[in-house]
């Protein structure tokens, strides 16, 4: 197990949407301290794929997902906060999800594991607060599908999040998403080796596939442009296969889908998918707007990327013009980064400054704000 | 076969660019009459998937892929031209293909089938219309891998077609799409009924999977969200599967594949996609403006869209940019359209128009202009 890595279990039974877990587990690691008024602590929802590992610490000083905004003297400094990262329910890095023991049958759950929401989610990290002896939070934040989890999240406890950032998230997923998502699933499914959801060994083929496809939603034609214009990959590399991999791009994409396929549970995989799908802030009021009312935080940032295919700069707009009800500080900031809805997790010079800004950094203390 | 296809055969040796065929065919299909002076003709080059009919005829009175283009009374009207469409060499409506029997050796070619290039299927277009005597050419034009083809055309052969139309075509593949179709790729060759291009039964798996994520590049994100929305198919029609078609969206993409994998070999469709990434007009001349510089046509227009997400509009802006020297008439449009790459074959209202005027269309006579 990650040695930072902590499990909090929920004795017996987790009520879903869909359905009902037995002494599921949320994985979850912390950063900082949580101070004397406990009021100091930031929850953080993660995307798709990662684990609850965000940032390097004393147990595990290898580099998190997002090492470059979590740490002491970072955007979010845990000098300052303390920061929970919590592992999505369903996926494969400490929480329960399909690919775990369902502790009633002593079986592998595969497709027996309840329909899988993002609601559920933002409910297990609750949970996991809550086991912290956290009552409020400065906030909640959260990327990608960690963005419609913290939404989600200050929907449903409205009375717990001081203020909220969504990153390239959405209120509802636009059909273009569900597309490619469901372009993806089908490529798991489609492998031979993931059997109806009863595998031995991973369905490599289908999550290679699958992972590739969602490089390509995740960057920009701008980006690929710009890095790998029509290069081919040296010659002592290439294959002499007509088809095989013999631009840069096409290597580059090898290489990202050799990285996660031995990772990733493609049962998880499938559920965290969906629950993208599923997701509908209409759902909590009957329509986007009347949900992101019922959002409680008293103050909100919503980040987008104008390159971004997967969670287009409308749906961005369309958050945080929900939000701003008059009442709520909202900020709204459309960044012209190149590599589109995985911005956040490398185009650290816009979006450092913004989380900085948010989090009252030391960076932003007078006559340190330049020397960054 | 079908009623109206022709075939011409190249006998003998076909030389490619990487290799050469035995006796090879150009499958094509013509509409109207070649007049005396026989400079009247039209040369249409298609996209990766269509076959040669590209329209009815009494021959075949089924509807072509451009059926509203083209025709008698249509925008380029047959009682006017005569039209030649050829399906591409290495395609498989009646052109040789890697499905096709190599004389030579009495086995079918699979991926001893020559590395196919654009300016091959160009080559066998311009075979074509010798062979019907034709030596000029009112206009070469082409749509997606179509304008890609015309553009060569128009290099390789500068005292033959008087005008040039390249529609949502490209100078060259950006590595964007050569990513995306590295993707289709390798969906066909990990699908195991491939067996490495020696199939008995198509890899329908592979090409069911090709076509969806070719469905979504040909669209757009904002196409998608006026049609479907978050709507779900009819509950009769509901699988009852967690991962099964419940969008509408998802029903959408089933159907177009659904259509496909029975239709189109899975060889070619290597071959094809690999001919398009391959493509690059700096081969001709040393730089794309080079190459375009040598492009014959006196007059062209270019036609892209701007939701294009295969063959971007900046692509479409390169060729009317490269292909303006000063002495060449060069009308560029770029288009609004919702549709993406595939609005050429749907957004008729705003297509027709420039083909009409281009073509100097009935319609387009005083007094008609606004009967259409």
């Amino acid at each position: 197990m990650a040695p930072a890595r902590q499990i909090h279990q929920l004795l017996g039974e987790f009520k879903m949407q869909h359905g009902a877990l037995w002494d599921a587990c949320i994985a979850y690691e912390t950063w900082g301290q949580l101070n004397y008024q406990k009021d100091n602590a930031v929850l953080l929802f993660t995307g798709l794929s990662p684990s609850a590992h965000a940032a390097s610490s004393t147990l595990d000083p290898s580099s998190g997902w997002w090492e470059q905004m979590l740490g002491k003297g970072k955007p979010i400094d845990t000098d300052k906060y303390f920061v929970i990262c919590v592992n999505s329910l369903g996926s494969c890095f400490g929480s329960t999800g399909p690919a775990s023991i369902n502790p009633q049958t002593n079986t592998i759950y595969g497709l027996d594991f309840p329909v899988l929401t993002i609601e559920d989610i933002a409910i297990g990290g609750q949970a996991v607060i809550e086991s912290l002896g956290i009552t409020q939070l400065h906030a909640v934040i959260g990327a990608s599908m960690g963005g419609m989890t913290a939404i989600a999240h200050s929907i449903l406890y409205p009375d717990v999040a001081e203020s909220l950032v969504s990153i390239s998230g959405t209120a509802r997923a636009q059909p273009f998403s569900i597309a490619i998502r469901s372009v993806q699933r089908e490529m798991i499914r489609s492998d031979p080796i993931w059997n109806n959801g009863s595998y031995d060994s991973p369905p490599s083929m289908g999550l290679r596939l699958a992972r590739k496809l969602g490089m390509l939603s995740y960057r920009s034609a701008a980006e690929f442009e710009q890095r790998f214009g029509r290069e081919l990959v040296p010659e002592e590399r290439q294959t002499g296969d007509t088809f095989g991999i013999d631009f840069e791009v096409e290597s580059y994409l090898d290489a990202h889908a050799n990285k996660f396929i031995g990772t990733f549970d493609a049962n998880s995989y499938l559920y965290l998918s969906r629950a993208m799908d599923l997701f509908d802030v209409a759902d909590h009021g009957g329509s986007v707007s009347h949900g992101l009312a019922r959002v409680g935080a008293r103050k909100a940032m919503v980040i987008g990327v104008e390159t971004d295919l997967l969670f287009p700069i409308q749906q961005q707009r369309e958050i945080a013009q929900g939000l701003d009800n008059g009442e709520r500080e909202v900020e709204f900031h459309a960044l012209p980064s190149l590599q589109g809805h995985d911005a956040f997790l490398v185009d650290m010079d816009r979006f450092r400054p913004l989380l900085c800004d948010f989090f009252n950094c030391a960076m932003n203390q007078p006559g340190q704000l330049h020397s960054i």
